[in-house]
């Protein structure tokens, strides 16, 4: 034997070492159960109105406990900056354009539409369900009001929850008109129904309760399951206006109604991980806390506040998509952490698939990334862009620190905002520039270059599908 | 004997007991060493640039570690929107017009200035000497360059620093002309001088490593002097323009060199606090921290952000007042407290003189409160008002929590800034509305007529001197 074949052996001996190590490690991790999901979303909430994230008035002592025992994500996007696409993307990890679940003329689901998140796109609940995992939803869905559209046909075990805004199915004939009913909110002014499994239940839902009532629900749910790997979805009426509470919460916030409203989210956060620490499932359950989009401003003190970020609800400037989110799991997630990796509620879908053992669907274009390096302080993002849509049109594209603007448009319900194109682009330096006051374009030529180029790469696998957003109810109006 | 006056006894005897107790709780006090106290000041720190007050791309780990161990304040401010007076009130406990340390005419002193710190204004350093504090004073006073204006000459034993801005004193041959310089700052732009005593050391001063050297020279003397009670006044020259960081921090920061230089002075809270524990006096420590004025918007990247809040440096705005402020003491402060209650840095005057067991001066108005209610958690502030003043111009007031602006004024340096007047005055709720968006004056004239008989009360007490930042330099034109 010559030295060259010593050392092969040596080598061969190595691997074969390794390979041991890994079917060893892999034995040990199958004897833990898989970790259970929990995703807590509210609705409408601002980068800025966490106490956590610097609001000088909102006391969100729960999710500021979340934050010190988790990680913190400083850059973290919802998909859409309205509601039925962002949260069809965050069941799917995919963008609401290749699932038809955004438009150019209504941007959202209403209760004369007769369009739902597709049979043929694979929820989040579903691929779970398909690793053995019980799942239930307590809360708002919005991804279409018709049976087949409802949790409990796309993956979900239970359902309980309103199934579109909390500001639909407004009784005309009932209380002030227009937007003064917002101003002094009483359930009896909007006939929303709550439902449990694809029954109407109550109607209208008595949303005064309704942030404690899916908190409950919850957690039952949780209690039922504790033996099992589960997915709890838990995604909150509040704080999208009208804006309820309960009575235990009335005049608590100093920042008025918005902030009695969030502080009773935060409340039901607590409640919720208190609940995995009482039934000691805390180091076996990944907990995500996020929102479906930036703040309602036109809403005045009823909306929340970006923070530093740009503008809010229904844009594509950072104030509209970037969430204020936290990721939890004790054990696993070191605690107080602050990352500015880049994140997606849409790597929430792949990042659980993965972690649950599971394959994300490979039939298809998925967006999401697996964010396990961030969470795990194992490394850099997966995700390295961020595409803003504004309906089916490609308004922005984020690539590392820059973001290019292809077109603008000012705030959801701001008068006087027509679309403005850019040719070329505006350039902002997010790092340096959150609040998108210094264009660049000039200085970064091959900045923009390389946005057009992923640009096109994007374009090269995007295939839109009909929008289910505009399909009418049959026989209803529009 | 009847019942009453068994009653009577009674009582007398418990208060007898009650005056015993607090006697022997005296003495007991009495015994333990009165507590030093540290003021970290930035400068021109925007009050969303900490990780803790919210911002995405600045790390302050220290920063954020002292708000976990101690109390952060989300509703302190300075006394005035600029450098100069802002100083001269927390050194005071005055505000700046009651002193002459404020002038229409000229913002703040600059070097061609002949006037400073009157000798009548009793600093906090001479209020603290008094009671036996050793002083020291390391970084930026700009409260007059004149000898007798210096910190030596006004209570401090020590001083190490620059007498005024760090952008004064510049050089017009040497570098790029006007703001060009600020982009790609070098020390030899700027002749400032450093100073030990009345002594200049160092011209220009090495700016690079100034941050650094304050720090050293603030420990240094914590050492000598850690067997009787003092004070260390750390007032950073940085976040100030021009820029400037050590080696050490060069291109740390996601946020380019703004964040490089805020990160190196959260370096330098790490390195205070630590110096207290290492010497055992961070029982006996009382630290604060907070800065002079709100962010310098219009030098666009290199200057800051106040977040959620309203304009900046200069403006009689949230921005420009509101400071990101953070008080320490362990076993003193409960840890990761945040309190909403009003502050100000007039009131650091006033509470550690309080706290020194010295009485503050009798003899003119003192515009500081006592903070150990807010402090040590045992009721609400002393503080229920704040006077907003731009020079010798009161603009707002903010009573409870309602603002209103009998002027309003843009950002220093904008263009088309004119000075407005409001009759009525504009008024927002600032615990709602902490952006100062919605006007609410039409619906509480009460509230106005409250606070115009506020004003109408501080006007009979206020005696203005001679503005001294409108005395020439002898031989200097203006």
């Amino acid at each position: 034997m010559n030295k060259a074949s010593v050392r092969l052996t040596t080598s061969m001996l190595i691997l074969a070492g390794m390979a041991l190590m890994s079917l060893l490690i892999s034995a040990a991790n199958g004897a833990e159960r898989r970790p259970n999901f929990v995703i807590i979303y509210a609705d409408d909430l601002g980068y800025g109105d966490l106490g956590c994230f610097g609001h000088p008035t909102i006391r969100t002592p729960h999710l500021d406990r979340m934050a010190g025992e988790g990680l913190r994500f400083t850059q973290f996007y919802s998909a859409s900056p309205v509601c039925t696409p962002s949260r069809a993307a965050l069941m799917t990890g995919r963008l609401p354009i290749r699932s038809g679940m955004c438009s150019d003329k209504r941007r959202v689901l209403f209760p004369n539409s007769g369009g739902g998140i597709p049979a043929d796109e694979v929820t989040l609940a579903e691929a779970l369900k398909a690793q053995g995992y019980a799942t239930g939803c307590f809360g708002k869905w919005h991804l279409g009001h018709l049976p087949q559209f409802l949790p409990t046909n796309n993956g979900f075990d239970t359902y309980y929850g309103i199934p579109y805004s909390n500001d639909m199915d407004r009784l005309n004939d009932v209380g002030p008109q227009g937007r003064a009913a917002f101003w002094a909110p009483k359930i009896e002014y909007w006939n929303v129904p709550l439902m449990r499994g694809t029954e109407i239940i109550e109607r209208p839902a008595d949303q005064t309760t309704i942030t404690r009532r899916y908190t409950d629900q919850a957690i039952e749910f949780m209690h039922s399951h504790k033996d099992e790997p589960f997915l709890v979805y838990l995604p909150h009426s509040m704080v999208h206006i009208p804006l309820f509470r309960s009575d235990e919460f009335a005049g608590k916030s100093a920042r008025g109604l918005y902030g009695d409203c969030l502080e009773e989210v935060d409340w039901s956060v607590g409640q919720v991980l208190q609940a995995l620490r009482d039934l000691q499932l805390d180091e076996q359950t990944l907990v995500f806390f996020s929102s479906d989009n930036g703040p309602w401003l036109s809403y005045n003190e009823q909306g929340g506040s970006a923070g530093l970020l740009k503008d809010g609800k229904g844009t594509t400037f950072e104030g509209g998509m970037r969430e204020p989110t936290i990721a939890w799991w004790p054990g696993h997630i070191e605690p107080g952490r602050v990352t500015q990796e880049l994140g997606s509620t849409m790597d929430i879908f792949t990042t659980c698939v993965t972690l649950a053992g599971g394959d994300v669907p490979a039939d298809r274009v998925i967006d999401g990334v697996d964010l396990s390096p961030v969470l795990f302080d194992a490394g850099p993002s997966n995700r390295k862009s961020v595409l803003y849509y504004r309906g089916t049109q490609l308004m922005a594209v984020r690539l590392g620190p820059w973001k290019a603007h292809y077109f603008t448009q000012t705030s959801y319900r701001k008068e006087g905002n027509p679309r403005e194109a850019h040719d070329p682009p505006l350039l902002y330096h997010l790092d340096h520039d959150p609040s998108e006051r210094f264009n660049l374009n000039e200085d970064h030529p091959e900045v923009l270059a390389q946005i057009d180029a992923l640009v096109a790469e994007h374009r090269q696998h995007l295939d839109p599908p009909r929008s289910q957003l505009e399909i009418p109810l049959a026989g209803a109006g529009d």
